[in-house]
């Protein structure tokens, strides 16, 4: 690999070096470092960070419970700004070349192979094991790798997608967009079906949007915090039960109350515990569809009959790992969209700058804030 | 309803009323009786039985494990004979009418209602609340309704399938043959796959059979007891492993010696033992499917991990519950066939006459018989 | 069969009898006629029309353009009204019974057989030869079975759907909302397609509201005049254009102006002309789907070129007849929802008398208005 | 790029160079050229050729009918042989490294770019503009790309299979396997289907061959000579018809009165006449599905009914383009398995020497042999 200075790009002259927010180890405090500017591969991208995000995974890594990661690491994954820098050619989908100054994000999973068993004969790349992820596993030691920075450097490879929506709007979506887009997809709802969500944090909430937008006459939401159930209410949710206040009982009575007594068509699991797991498949209906999305980390064991939950509803239940360009792109898509992106305009976003990500991070583990953000320009 | 004498029909005097084989309630011994001819209604016909069977359902029947059934019961569920009398009209599916002497079987479930939101809504008629099955939820009250019997009243509305093959043949499928093209089906084995089942009784190796048949490259099967496994071997079963003599780990390492290391692309759980659905899980691969078939009777709570069993893996786990119409007559175009017969014709059967129901009841319970039949000429 | 005299239920004495609007033969005009009030079977019902609708089949029937039916002939397959006696026992697919005075539709498909090869092993009951339709193939010798009368009587096994919505909100939809939600169904669309529609018909209307309502990110319309167009924007359409006014070429121009170059992720042809089926191919994006639900009538042959229209494209083209149950109830789920209701209470309806029905059927026929409905108490 | 000379792995001095076939313009004979070695980049290989195949599409070539094609070409896009040099790496989907002697095949897809929108959005890579064809879309100023030649330039990112079969029977399957097991995975068989196929080629007897390892009870094929059906036949076709002396009633007959008059539940075209693909239609039953993968270059047009032909038959058409890696992958697997590589291994095969090879072409094209390979150390 032979560099290429960004000096070169005739840049303005640069009286200061990028700024990033790292955790410098497991369970260590966030700390903000000068790094130097990259050398530019060919086909390759320097990017202007406008936005990034703090998410239940950042919490994760700052507590060292992912496998895989190295340390130091910058985290936020899922990222928007505009291009300051661009070294040969950067194409989208439709082969248009993206130029300098344009608003793009860009698929945190940077390089599934096309080459092995998963990516080729399974065609299910999100359990490629060569993906490497933004802000994830790639670490400070690989570059400007994650967005709790002033500058991400987009290797060659990396897939931009140009974005017509401003920068809020689509991290209002952020990283739980393409996750709850896949887990819609995977649920098959069909026009008419009342549809079940347990869980009302990001993931929740954008699935609630993505489950009315494809079909789901009724969405009903178990979650907590009252705070996220009143936004649940707003992203569409018919009804919602706070699962602090209720026990097992109580919801399923509640569920079978809005579902003729059979329980819901289609139940998605994003709560992260996993006892939902197993009510997800008792609040479902005979013959209908589980998909368990709330389990990316191990969250223990539980319980389950395989008689009564599973094999005599003739239910299905689906794991949903991870997501795709394809979940990205139409993600990004509809929340480009002006009639569609009104609903992502309306949720409430809380900013923090690099400086504060300990704060943020400390407020997105409590709940406390339904969704943080990075502005590194704060 | 208007009764309609049987004499009316001119049929040759009988000398002997039918015999019929029946469990008088939970647990007690089954006990041989005569019972008068039915009153044939339009549209309706009684069949002599050539052969019934022994399966598992009737074991559990004997042991009163299931509910909603009403003993005194004449168990037999799946038969094969001849249209004795026929008063009306019955027709099969090409709208043909049946005459008197033609060997035929009959869908097992007698109604499912083609009015409830199940049948109508979900299209999932096995889980129609209204349904009724011959030998199981009919009792000796509602008629001729079970097989272990010299004759059944097929009730109007029967679904009858005349049979091409012998009825050795035929009863070697016998009821495990729909149930396993049910899971069969769920499992959508694509051409080149390789798939676990973990079971090696009767619908095992009905399994076996079908998967083969489906596009399934390699089948591999873990069961017990060994003289089982040499019959999943003759089914086509590439490899076995004898579950007594092996444990978890070695069963797990024999999968992924066989799978290069990924899991089987499906599993099906056919093994009426809750752990064995975990291990179907564990056995499997990435983004493959399970299908779960065995726990058509609760055999109790298993503990699984959501993240790691479920959810990382990208899986789909289907329960499969009961067959219907399709199934059924999907399996005997199969037994009918002289090409894919073979396979069945070479299953090793034992009969056992309707003095002899309660040893039949033992040998299919110790597993000592692969499969039992009720001949009531014997 | 056995009667039963609605005096036997104690009804108020009637001065007048019901009134129905007839087509005594093939292209002869409707002729009001009195006929006497129906014996009721067990588990029937006597409805009160509120409202039938006159669609395009109507237009066909009245120029004798459809086979197999038995004139004279009450038209109206679709309408609501009220229960106004019930013999024995109605109950919807919840098993809950209906009550006199309940606001209910029905399917307008009577009989399905439930026996023969299309419905139990193809499970395609549209296809079933023994489907009977109210309005169609059920004529005046049958009954009182078309909805363009005063009442209509409902055979024993009649699939009724309680309705919530106002009786016009409901016929808004009518027989298109059935047809358009079977072929949106059929189109598969995925969260964030673009779908095009061919044809602004009142399926048309009802195909662009359900491709919104099932994730179609932008829905493009191709018809006629401007007033049907109008109405395809306020449903919903992203963009529409006038097929009176755009060759052929400057169709595809526009389709691919808007497709990034590619074509509809997935087209509906609900045009009724068969060039509109090969533009239908023509105007889709590779790997897409085409759904022809357009050509229930004969409207002749068309050349189409294998090779560069379908192979190459390596596309789907789906034909879509009839509907189900499951269509009709989903559709009804969704007009009787407040939240969903609004865009079918938007829609231009145009009401005529039964003495007006000539009138109606011509203003159909030259699309003249969107959606007429005949009102049997004007 | 730097070259790598093949001289520094310390191959023996090679006396002669590499020999190729090659179709010098559209409509010029095929000529034997002596060429150069390549010089290897990192990570590809040389290919000692075992055999290469002729097919229709080199006679389509040969005759200039495909656009996009560079001449001078060597034909020859399906090849196996033995791994002759590697430069760096190449591994197989299992991440292991192939070593010099292997005996493998290769996917004649050299390129999908897994960047583009039909990658990654439509995931139907075999629609991906960038896709580039060894032997078709790769001409003699790329390298040595066909396997009409002593060897073949296997250049960095090709996908190689290790093959377990002998060359023969690799080669039975041929091109005619991946695009064969494409178009039955399209047909999407259940287990009893009865399955048409039309034309009676390579591509054919491949389809009646998996067609029957995918749960087809009975497969029927339409087709010419005699000397193919009888070919058919031995593949397991339950019975075929000769369609030089039966005329279109009489093959509609001859279908119905093998599917209880309904028509086949699949039927896949590979006759490569435009008229076939409208019969397909016809032939088959009501809510079946018809594939069509015989029209990959221009047949002309053809005139069908929609109304007859498709939407009242509620049917569905797929188009067939090309096949990926997993079809390629799935078809070796298959044919390296002892238990149904008997089926290839009886296939009549006919090899020709480089010098032979318009013979080969000519023999193909009148249909005078079955399956024509090219052997390049004859």
């Amino acid at each position: 690999m032979v560099g290429f200075k960004l000096r070169n790009l005739g840049l303005p002259l640069r009286t200061t070096m990028p700024l990033v927010a790292t955790i410098p180890e497991p369970n260590a405090n966030v700390e903000v470092r000068e790094v130097p500017f990259p050398d530019l591969e060919l086909n390759s991208a320097l990017l202007e960070v406008e936005l990034s995000e703090v998410c239940g995974t950042d919490v994760h890594l700052q507590r060292g419970l992912l496998q895989g990661v190295p340390y130091p690491l910058v985290p936020g994954h899922v990222s928007i700004g505009r291009l300051s820098a661009i070294r040969g050619l950067m194409v989208d989908v439709n082969g248009r070349p993206f130029k300098e100054g344009d608003l793009v994000t860009y698929l945190d999973v940077h390089r599934t192979c096309n080459a092995c068993w998963y990516c080729l004969v399974a065609k299910a790349s999100t359990r490629c094991p060569y993906r490497k992820v933004y802000g994830i596993t790639y670490g400070l030691a690989d570059g400007l790798c994650g967005g709790w920075a002033t500058h991400v450097y987009l290797k060659p490879g990396t897939h931009c997608i140009g974005v017509d929506a401003r920068p809020k709007t689509f991290m209002a979506g952020g990283c739980a967009l393409p996750t709850a887009l896949h887990a819609v997809e995977r649920g098959e709802i069909r026009l008419g079906d009342t549809v079940l969500i347990l869980g009302s944090g990001p993931v929740g909430i954008n699935t609630i949007l993505l489950a009315r937008m494809s079909g789901a006459l009724r969405v009903l939401c178990i979650g907590a915090p009252e705070a996220r159930l009143e936004a649940a209410r707003q992203a569409g949710a018919y009804a919602t039960l706070n699962i602090e206040t209720n026990d097992e009982q109580a919801r399923m009575d509640w569920v079978m109350q809005h579902t003729s007594g059979r329980g819901a068509d289609v139940t998605i699991e994003v709560a992260g515990v996993a006892e939902a797991v197993v009510q997800a498949m008792q609040f479902t209906r005979d013959a209908g569809r589980v998909v368990v999305v709330g389990q990316y980390t191990d969250h223990g064991a539980i319980e389950f009959n395989p008689h009564s939950d599973l094999n005599k509803k003739h239910l299905e239940v689906r794991g949903c790992w991870g997501s795709d360009y394809s979940h990205f792109y139409r993600g990004v898509q509809i929340v480009s969209e002006p009639a569609t992106a009104t609903v992502w305009e309306a949720m409430d976003l809380t900013s923090f700058g690099l400086a504060e990500a300990n704060e943020a991070l400390a407020k997105v583990a409590s709940g406390e804030v339904l969704k943080a953000l990075i502005d590194p320009k704060r």
